[in-house]
């Protein structure tokens, strides 16, 4: 079946993400997890995770790090699990993302922490998984079962419960986010034809540079992800500032380059990045709802701390129709699996 | 001049290395700075960075979790210079690292650090920079002035002069450090012929992935930035454990792997790495004092935790040669600076 209609489980997720936001905004077990975090009053957080997980992850670290004012850090599973790492953990908040709930690393290093004194929350898409279970606190991302081996649903759900989490933890109440869903489906419907020639355009590429400022730095290091494993495009990110500080120099006229470009400050901290990688010659792109080179692909406007849960949409179905237009099976990538089970 | 004799700084300063090891061993400002440290007992560590420190950077976070105890993050620049947050800091630690001392984002950050209680410590090779007037207390990586653009004698002068701080901080002599100006000249030594016969394999390389795990992993990430800002190769780092998780799917028998193998935890962690990238047909390369393959790169064995000290030296030699191979020339690339003034 899959043969005969490749990506067809991949595009069916791609498609169900609106009605996912609904769901999940119309969804309970948020406002206890924050209200528990709210009062422990942790004075740090760390977030756990792998894979798409962890453009995830590192999404939550600016929203925590902006919106609940808290430094923030991204977890090296192997200090725990390869050289035993045993911080004291007290007044720390530890998120472990996890699609799964099923990552030998992220349920020792959740364990670990736990027994440390921090407050451990799991973020997963498994209600039943032994990462819930280990876990003191639990969000459940509704996603309905993932079928598709390459992350879609599941990585757009996360950042959105990873958002109503942290603004409930501020006493928000999400109301920025209620128009998510239309937004999906528009964002969806208006980026059709723009994706379909970027499509044409990185048919052949050979090397393709995402990158992106702020918030949105998520959006880049998962479209340069998920571009590699379904499309096998080489594809690299890099946040904006760090392109200028070197890797700019590996850019010419051969390389495609993906800018995320929207309308808040990270989007206005875009400008010279776009201009150095013109004036280089490049192959520019641009994703978003801000300044447009000729060829860019529209997001509608939102609050810029919710972008990237829109902005990945179109760069799925791009990663979708690409590796269909290669001749590949996005349904069927090699050697790729959903659990992936190291230490 | 340097036309004539294509990479001649950047030769000079990899070369340099031993003695300038040498000369960081012999120091003295480490000890008092690592004493006020220690008095101040942080209980949470942060760094910032950007580039090549960035690397040095994720060096120091595994050296801090797992021989201080405390969990450390890493500093995303734009939640302080774009969205302005303002997080409490009493108890935490801030090291910058960086090798001009004159990036206004990293100043930015370690002024507002400083002001909201961090403990910030500049570590730089210019004890003159804004950076260090910026911060409480510095470190002198002392390697002297770099000539060549691409970052080499100072990203392995910061890792050893990082290592030798958080050593003194948990009351360490450095002692595991007294030998690395001897193995340097040895790993130079007796690496050039592997590393010739990288340059005739990697020639015409299309893709690179460079992967390691623990310690080593600011190695994977540093070559493949070495490689891609120096010899234009489209190279990419990833954690050993992420691979699996997904992007092993684009690793065919036209993907170049560097893998980092040394005899520590992280290198036995690596099996599994490399079992399964063989088996998808790749042109595997191994790095450092651990398992083999075919094609091997080798440095002497030394405590895990200072590998990294060593294993980038023949990566740097093989940047320098691939890169005049392929008709570049290294101290010219193509759009890059030393002091890249992003906020």
């Amino acid at each position: 079946m899959s043969e005969a209609n490749p990506g067809q489980s991949m595009r069916a997720e791609i498609d169900e993400q609106p009605r996912i936001f609904a769901d999940l905004l119309a969804g309970t077990d948020i406002a206890a997890v924050a209200a528990t975090i709210a009062q422990r009053k942790p004075r740090f957080a760390l977030l756990a995770a792998r894979g798409s997980s962890d453009h995830a992850a590192l999404y939550a670290k600016y929203l925590i790090e902006v919106l609940l004012q808290l430094p923030t850090g991204l977890v090296s599973p192997s200090t725990t699990t390869l050289y035993g790492a045993q911080p004291d953990l007290s007044d720390v908040l530890l998120l472990t993302v996890s699609q799964s709930g099923g990552s030998p690393d992220l349920i020792e290093v959740t364990d670990s922490a736990r027994r440390r004194g921090a407050t451990t929350v799991a973020i997963t898409n498994t209600p039943g998984s032994t990462l819930n279970s280990t876990a003191e606190l639990a969000v459940d991302i509704r996603a309905g079962q993932e079928q598709a081996v390459a992350a879609t649903k599941t990585y757009s759900a996360t950042l959105l419960a990873l958002y109503l989490l942290i603004d409930a933890v501020r006493g928000g109440t999400g109301q920025d986010a209620a128009a998510l869903p239309d937004l999906a489906r528009r964002t969806l419907d208006e980026s059709s034809d723009a994706v379909a020639e970027a499509v044409h355009r990185y048919r052949f590429a050979g090397r393709l540079v995402t990158t992106a400022r702020g918030y949105s730095l998520a959006t880049a290091l998962e479209a340069a992800l998920k571009l590699a494993e379904t499309s096998y495009l080489p594809a690299r990110a890099y946040s904006g500032a760090d392109l200028l500080h070197g890797p700019v120099a590996a850019v010419d006229a051969e390389t495609a380059v993906l800018a995320v470009s929207g309308e808040g400050k990270g989007g206005a901290a875009m400008r010279d990045v776009l201009d150095a990688v013109r004036e280089r010659g490049a192959d520019v792109c641009t994703l978003g709802s801000g300044p447009a080179a000729a060829h860019h692909i529209p997001v509608p406007a939102c609050a810029e701390e919710l972008a990237p849960v829109l902005e990945i949409l179109p760069v799925q179905r791009l990663a979708l129709r690409l590796a269909v237009a290669r001749g590949g099976d996005p349904d069927r990538p090699r050697g790729l699996s959903k659990v992936t089970r190291t230490r």
